[in-house]
């Protein structure tokens, strides 16, 4: 029996809304057409104020990678130097697009560990045309400190490329008061449309710099996506994902009647939430936090219980009915994540937790049910 | 009154069948999944057929021309020549890719007008690593002679990278038989899924080839989504589009109904029909045709009559629901162009023509109604 009934409970694709999924299903349009110039320029006038930014926002068809490399591309020349700062599977993304274009000098953590952020300007000190930041580190569950490394980033007068993909539209972040020149999100995160679409901002001093480059990507050039937004009837350099672009909408409109204060509050005390959870279950947390690095509030990666593997939790989740994430890569079978980015709600949370609570009972790693489910309620009804 | 019921005739997007759209609005569901792979798996099975070739087919989420950057960035080094082959627009994309990632040795004609095989084989001689060349060039209306490109691509021992973006899944194709080492499509198109995929067919050969690159494309590293693909389960290198995937499926089970040979009659019937019925009218088409270069079967481009605009008759066509295409570019206002790519019948290429004779009795190109329809019935009634 196939209800297309299963609860996503990961750190994106997250669950789209119904509302999103009709939109979605709208006929097709012509892309060069004023509807969508209209579509288009509404979502960017919504993004402005997710980003927190008086930046241009572009919508590449593509995914978050996608615009983690248009970021990157478009900025590091062969013979520029990029800091990558890395500690997660993201991090190292970035640095691995970084060495296809130009030099990299990085900044490693143990995955899930807090930078060094005299490690941090040492780096910057060296010499460098951009720094590139996981904000909020999908592998690990951490929030890195976006704010003070921004701050390091101006003083050496590097451009601050930000990877915000599973923060912003769900956490609290702010492009311009932190001095991101190029900021990317994907669709499917905490903006909850379907994937495919990566909404990358971009400074007027990125753009500066975009002009003294000798060669850059042709589909993920940013300049070209301003100059077709920029003109008198707003499109996209190659077509469009025009059904997710309906979807985008649709899901930026949620946002906007939620008003983002609410949804980062929401956010925010679902993590806090399922932390509590944790604690009262006696399962850690798996980020080790140092300085003004923080938990992750979108997503929370626990470390597995003695003697049972990530992805067992996450097995035996998945029979429930509800999906959660293991660890990726050399995190595999270590820790099980469990996301709460988009439109999850409290309700979604508790349902989680009650069905993790059976699977740890019946693993062993508990012997009562009921402790975290008290102490995450708790938390949660902050919000009612 | 906005009644999402517009006829598009363009040549891409088209209109998507309400059973592709009702599956594109499946509730989300994890990429990495079984789910997602049992359904690439089948996508990239039925694709075999329509590319008629034995290569492995990648979807990337991404438009057209991402999937012909992905062929060209992983191929063409810094200091390997690629020929261009440029009649049209798209001709022009591939030199502005190429042009990016390494040098280009061109080979212009008119847009519209047939290549001369002499100078392409003189360029060859003068050595590349890789050729373009733009199968069925939208923008001018005109169908260029792949095979026997493609046999002078090989005897000078190039890659053969092909744009068919509006002619897979339609018109006659044949991979493997000419020899293309990477063909492109795109979701939008012949297909008649909405926009946002690119698939992409790569030979061994052209996989030999990247072994050799010092410098490829991240999100668009053709080896990234063979590694991907070749996994137990399989999947894309990064977060894919997941509803358009939906879409696609459902797209090619339309496509397997109807069988390729059935599909690519209905095409070529359709192309003929739109002919015959501009040569009833006295209507010219835009394409100079020389050798085995062919009219289009999928996009019929036309010279705009005497005294009036192409881009009129777009907007005469466009105020009675019916959305045509104008010129871009060079020929803006010159041409005009109808498309019948995907799943128009011939009851759409009926009403289009009929329609369009109103517009041109109006504007005083024709003195009586129904020679054009006459002449384009006469053709498609040998589909019944």
């Amino acid at each position: 029996m196939e209800l297309e009934d299963t609860l996503l409970m990961m750190p994106g694709p997250v669950p789209v809304a119904p509302r999103v999924l009709r939109a979605m299903s709208k006929p097709m349009i012509n892309h060069r057409g004023s509807e969508f110039a209209a579509m288009y320029d509404d979502c960017r006038e919504i993004m402005a104020d997710v980003f927190k930014t008086k930046n241009d926002i572009f919508v590449i068809s593509g995914s978050g990678s996608a615009g983690m490399e248009a970021a990157v591309g478009c900025t590091l020349g062969s013979q520029d130097t990029a800091v990558t700062l890395e500690n997660g599977k993201f991090g190292e993304r970035f640095k691995s697009i970084a060495s296809r274009y130009g030099k990299v000098n990085p900044v490693k953590a143990e995955w899930g560990h807090s930078f060094d952020l005299d490690e941090v300007e040492r780096k910057l000190e060296e010499g460098a045309k951009i720094l590139t930041l996981v904000h909020n580190e999908t592998s690990a569950g951490i929030l890195n400190p976006a704010k003070e490394i921004g701050k390091l980033t101006k003083k050496h007068d590097a451009l601050f490329i930000m990877d915000g993909i599973t923060s912003i539209g769900g956490d609290d972040v702010r492009i311009d008061e932190w001095g991101v020149d190029i900021a990317v999100t994907g669709s499917q995160k905490c903006i909850a449309a379907p994937p495919g679409l990566a909404m990358v901002s971009v400074s007027e001093r990125a753009f500066e710099v975009m002009k003294g480059m000798d060669r850059m990507p042709y589909y993920l050039d940013l300049k070209a996506y301003k100059k077709s937004a920029d003109k008198e009837s707003t499109q996209t350099p190659y077509t469009p994902a025009v059904s997710l672009f309906f979807a985008l909408q649709e899901s930026l409109h949620i946002v906007k009647e939620e008003g983002m204060d609410a949804r980062i509050k929401r956010h925010t005390t679902e993590g806090a939430a399922v932390r509590a959870a944790m604690s009262a279950l006696g399962i850690e947390m798996f980020p080790q936090l140092k300085g003004e690095t923080r938990y992750s509030n979108t997503v929370s990666a626990m470390k597995a219980p003695e003697g049972v593997s990530g992805d067992d939790i996450k097995k035996d989740m998945k029979k429930r009915g509800i999906i959660i994430a293991g660890g990726q890569d050399q995190l595999s079978g270590k820790i099980f994540r469990i996301g709460n980015m988009g439109n999850v709600m409290p309700k979604d949370i508790m349902l989680t937790l009650q069905q993790l609570e059976v699977v740890l009972m019946k693993r062993g790693v508990i012997s009562e049910l009921g402790t975290g489910l008290e102490a995450a309620s708790e938390v949660l009804d902050t919000l009612l």
